[in-house]
């Protein structure tokens, strides 16, 4: 990473000036708000059946400035039709009519169950509420960051400092995360300056290289979207903005895989040497999404065969000849060497036994191009989950 | 069905004259054999690091008559580069050596670990005691469909006459089922009359619409192979053996399905009123392969909304005027209408605890075409099994 790009430990969005958010989480309810003046890029899933609110936000960030954001957990507002676009647009209403703006400056966000109306009622009450309670300081940030939860265990945030600018992002989501954004939602904001089209096209870098090969279970949700507002205080080389970005939307999704449901264990995997960089994604991903591949994480259980097969059914340009490692904390063990099978099926166990973070190197010796995905173990407790959601 | 085909139950292949075959199980590992003579046909998995047995056998089958079938449990073969198919060679030629007759004239087939050698010595000792055991019993047939199992609950076997001719097959499969026929193996035996060039044909097609529609975890084998060998004694009119080939692979497709690892329930999609008929099986094996859909099935939670976002990001044309039933036996629940959702919840959980078959019917309202998968529930079992299975 480029010296002039340091994280910032323990902080939250309340580090760039003039923002002030709030939130509430109240069972499986949240609602938070953001107010930030500034120019906004936005990136949404790419399921057909968009959740009203991304149509709302989509709509919204066509024209000018942006002056804020309302988000709920615990109701997708998903597949609900007319009413539920409705819905969205009076959430945003909700919040312009208190800080006396257009409601179309205003952005809007939701995350949970599909297919259920609004409990519009909880929400005027809530936006009443918190209202008053905005703020700048590093709780309300927490607040925040907390109210867009739903199974996450934990709140994710992440800020780095590039020259004297600040990239702070928030994100959400455990479950349904998937190549392509399913069921997460990520708010980041800087002080830089950019102009929208800037914005967009580094925001869709950021995201390809991070969201998008974390993959949880493979589904991909109706809600996902990452949205980037700059406020436009600091003057930053676009490239070094862009490095800076790419870095908290990395950690974020990192810390999605981390806290995949039910994850007890991260995995990496790192395709190297193939004949084109989509085969090298293609590769990563097809490991990472692998249900064999995961339970085995979980099970620490070595099955290797398991890596190579996922490799053989990705789509990728794949022979014998191939080599495949593994590892963990400072420790690696060679699984494969060119086609030669290592037989060190003891060490690599011990390997897994002892980290939380297991890495897997696949080096297809067919090209030049480089690739990765992040991913999470398979357990028990993810098939406990999602079984009884709604119910 | 045409009133021809009927099911003959309780019979398996040696219902087929001249067909000798026998099997042994020993724990994980297991050894079967088939001697039968006619014309072969076959279908092989779309992994691009195919096993050593799917090699030889695909070689095998390009010239002549076939005389006899070994296969072996608990080690597939597969990522054992020279070594791996010299032994897959020797496999056969233990068997024609037996039989006097051409090496090219016996078929292969393995499913267990991959990256292992197999213990030829253990291959070996198992056809010189089973090959003076070739039988043409009930028993036979049973020993047969047994050896030939790794994670099965159960044995897999399907007959039907179809006028007066039988066609009669096994199979094998429960983890790692996924569209494109992930390890699975099916041997299908005919005494039809049929070049090996409409074998193909009607083989492709009956395929096409069961093992490849059924999906217990998305993995994709290195070893799946399904076999058809006609022995050419009835003559049977060609429409009609397709009908009746159809109904085999349907119903062993389904046992399989049945016995997905850990499963406790089917699960069956139609997709109706599909755009196009691509647009079709996409959309249902979307739904079939989802983690979030699988578990709510296994949770009795009528999170109809997971069904909603996989055919959402299924790339079947679709919108949210679309129609959604929950069947179970003879009941069934319509959760959408044309967009509109009905709320029964209550009686949608009900029938879902209720039964152990549970099927989706989804219109599209967007064309003419149809199609269907098949499917299990997720469930804690599945992890455990998947979890250890090496090790």
């Amino acid at each position: 990473m480029d010296s002039r790009i340091t994280v910032v430990e323990d902080e939250g969005i309340t580090v760039i000036k003039d923002l002030q958010c709030c939130g509430i989480k109240e069972g499986k309810h949240g609602l938070g708000i953001v107010k930030c003046r500034g120019t906004c890029a936005g990136v949404f899933t790419q399921n057909k059946l968009k959740a009203a609110p991304l149509l709302v936000t989509r709509e919204n960030l066509q024209n000018g400035k942006k002056e804020g954001l309302v988000v709920n957990s615990g109701n997708a507002n998903a597949f609900t039709g007319k009413q539920g676009v409705e819905n969205a647009r009076k959430m945003a209403e909700l919040l312009s009519s208190k800080m006396g703006c257009d409601p179309k400056s205003v952005l809007v966000a939701s995350t949970g169950v599909i297919g259920q109306q609004l409990d519009m009622k909880w929400i005027v009450e809530k936006v009443e509420k918190l209202y008053p309670q905005l703020d700048s300081t590093r709780q309300s940030s927490s607040d925040f960051a907390k109210s867009v939860t739903t199974t996450d265990k934990f709140t994710k945030e992440f800020v780095v400092k590039v020259d004297d600018a600040f990239i702070a992002g928030v994100a959400k989501g455990a479950g349904m995360i998937a190549p392509n954004m399913a069921t997460m939602l990520s708010f980041i904001y800087t002080d830089a300056h950019f102009g929208s089209q800037e914005l967009q096209e580094m925001l869709t870098t950021a995201v390809d290289r991070s969201f998008n090969v974390t993959v949880v279970d493979g589904d991909t949700s109706t809600n996902d979207m990452v949205l980037l507002t700059a406020t436009g205080q600091k003057q930053v080389e676009r490239s070094l903005f862009q490095e800076g970005l790419n870095k908290v939307c990395f950690e974020l999704a990192k810390m999605i895989a981390r806290d995949g449901e039910g994850a007890t264990k991260l995995l990496e995997i790192e395709v190297r040497g193939a004949a084109r960089e989509e085969d090298a994604f293609k590769a990563a991903k097809a490991i990472a999404s692998s249900l064999l591949v995961k339970t085995a994480i979980f099970g620490n259980d070595p099955n290797w065969g398991r890596v190579v097969a996922a490799l053989g059914y990705s789509g990728a340009e794949v022979d014998e000849n191939l080599s495949l490692t593994l590892e963990g904390g400072s420790d690696s063990v060679v699984l494969v060497d060119k086609g030669s099978i290592i037989s060190r099926e003891e060490e690599a166990k011990k390997l897994m036994e002892k980290n939380k973070e297991i890495k897997f190197t696949v080096d297809l010796h067919k090209g030049e191009y480089n690739g990765f995905a992040m991913g999470c173990d398979l357990s028990y407790e993810y098939v406990g989950i999602n079984a009884e959601y709604t119910t």
